[in-house]
């Protein structure tokens, strides 16, 4: 017997018949003599169409409101969920943010859980209830409703699962899984078994878009096993685990790619303290997220200095540094939209040397020309010409033996 | 400067562009210098979409499920209308009704408020603040949402107009006020400026659909002056208030009538003590709602029992009849679709002879036979055939000098 967190996002519960699928679902794992507690998103398209309306109403508006309104869709779907158990007899209940509470910070619209109380819910699921948690909200210090940010509903599950101390917390998505890389460039990509916190945070935050990046990190501090699956097939997905969890530490687990980032270079920047400080500050300010940056060594007094940015925030990036021209003391600015980055990532590659060379000698015998180089310690990721992506990733899965066989 | 509850129904609320003239609306009021609470309807329609999903996954649902998903619909109303006062310049925030708290009993789906917590949102409307209160909920003692049951809002505007102790209660709905008599049968039907009540209870429950019953019921016990008015124009509408505010009382008031009821009539009932509760202990358990009850003295030991019920309750009844008819020793059992119910309904009546007379006079002019008579204080019922309705009603209305002058 296990204590399992089953969170089921906004497809997965698009329309009354795919909520009686959940219900299903969810009584197979209590008739197997599951603990389970059930977490749901909005209906898919419900939050957007709240969303939108408060946008029209105000573009400025009050997030408190914005937050009493949204998590109506996830209040919803939790009522309707919990009918749909109890239809088939399974005994169940909805449990809304300030119910149970999940107590939250004050930042609403992107607000933190800070402490959720399991004892109740616990107390119930040993007597064989339900509870069915409405995603994605919390409540407040100031007794209104808060909530999590897009896609807060991965939070929220692996959030519970910690406080419920579940063995497991099953996201279940329209994907069955985490591939070694994207499946529609590259035919032969295997779905992971199993993949490291680590990794899966890269991953993430590279565009392999299956679980919420916080979700991922909170599921690391807390030590919770997720495990991605599909809420349309029957069958295992990936499991999201410590490293220790993981055997067979393959060397590199998956190439992932990026074609959403610019590339910006200033040229010729005063290379002294604080010069760092003075270029990225203004444009943290401005809300503009950097991505990798490099700085090489200095020649007479000046360096280069590049990083990339979001595309969308490109233009915001370049009047921010134009404005700041005379602090910063840059010889020029030049920006390039026309570049992919390509990452390989793998916890295996700490302990063995080479990853990096098998990635420039795979992207060499291409012909594919690196414009830039960053790595961390699971990580290598480079700059390419964009139209070059699909090459490269093919290449890199290959080269790294990720291909399935056949 | 005055304390005001203003309340909007569904089609107030129906889209943004309603929701931004309901801010103009309630802004008016504030720079007038009242302190204003507003209470909202959810959306027209999005509560009848809620309970059609409820019903198709379940028909027996949960009740606290219930009230869980469709109290959704009037919080989504209270944070939007908060983010259109606010786009305005007006300060407001959106209630819940388990914020505040409005504290109900635990009969989920048709719950009764208790008591409602006024004094934060009195030291907020003191202080300039809008309270923008989600209608139709509560919170049961089981720390869960409740809901008034259908057309609930109006208790909710009620019930917060006295725990505020407002000075008055609009109901801002898609009518402009209470007429003499349905307009589209009087063309020349007046809007009343007041009206009593007892008068508008009589009216109401006759199908003179403007305020729920139960709000006036409230409104009565509580002595909260109500107005009617409509959410489109701007022009004043029917207050309702206690009689002693009705300064030239009116013999008659309004005419009311109902084409909802059929007739049932049992014959040579044994003239027994206990027969009633025998007849109608019975319908009440199959919950049928008996409107009219005549009985006439008796003959030879047995009597005959006629009565009204919903015409949608007929079948339910005829059924519940048969099955006792051992039981209740009736002759006969008939039933008659094919009724209208007139009413003249008036506080002047209770110290006025004649009232009745008048009625009787002006229906046999034009030839309309009376089947059955019941009277109360300050109402006098008759029911007639249904095809006559409009033919009764337009006489009544000029008898007893209710015509608008044309």
């Amino acid at each position: 017997m296990a204590r399992l967190v089953m969170k089921f996002g906004g497809t997965s519960v698009a329309d009354l018949d795919r909520i009686r699928t959940v219900a299903a679902r969810v009584k197979r794992e209590v008739d197997a003599g599951h603990e389970v507690a059930v977490v749901v998103s909005a209906m898919a398209g419900v939050t957007n169409q709240l969303v939108a309306w408060c946008q029209a109403l105000s573009p400025l508006h009050d997030a408190r409101e914005y937050d009493a309104v949204v998590a109506t869709g996830e209040q919803v779907t939790s009522g309707l969920t919990a009918i749909a158990l109890q239809a088939i007899g399974v005994d169940a209940r909805s449990w809304q943010g300030w119910q149970i509470p999940v107590a939250t910070d004050g930042a609403h619209g992107k607000a933190r859980v800070q402490r959720i109380e399991g004892g109740e819910l616990i107390r119930r699921m040993q007597a064989g209830q339900v509870p069915v948690v409405a995603g994605f909200q919390g409540l407040g210090p100031d007794n209104r409703i808060t909530t999590l940010g897009r896609g807060g509903s991965d939070l929220s599950a692996v959030a519970l699962a910690s406080a419920l101390e579940a063995d497991r917390c099953d996201i279940f998505t329209d994907v069955d899984g985490v591939y070694t890389t994207d499946p529609r460039i590259v035919p032969r990509a295997r779905k992971l078994e199993r993949i490291a916190y680590e990794e899966m945070l890269e991953m993430a935050s590279l565009g392999a878009k299956v679980l919420q990046t916080r979700s991922v990190e909170l599921a690391m501090k807390e030590r919770v096993r997720v495990q991605v699956l599909s809420s349309f097939e029957d069958k295992p997905g990936t499991l999201v685990v410590d490293e220790d969890e993981i055997v067979e530490k393959e060397l590199v687990s998956g190439i992932a790619y990026s074609r959403d980032e610019a590339k910006v270079t200033l040229r010729r920047v005063p290379d002294r303290p604080g010069i760092a400080a003075a270029v990225f500050g203004p444009l943290a300010e401005a809300n503009v997220n950097v991505d990798m940056i490099v700085q090489n060594v200095s020649a007479d007094g000046t360096t280069d200095l590049t990083f990339t940015v979001g595309k969308a925030d490109l233009a915001r990036t370049l009047d921010t540094l134009r404005a700041r021209s005379g602090e910063i003391g840059y010889a020029e600015v030049s920006a390039d939209s026309g570049v992919a980055k390509i990452s390989v990532v793998g916890i295996g590659m700490r302990s063995h040397a080479g990853v990096a060379n098998t990635m420039f000698r795979a992207l060499a015998a291409r012909g594919i020309n690196i414009e830039v180089i960053t790595t961390s310690e699971i990580k290598i990721s480079v700059l390419i010409r964009e139209d070059a992506t699909e090459l490269a990733v093919r290449a890199l899965h290959a080269a790294y033996g990720l291909d399935a066989a056949g």
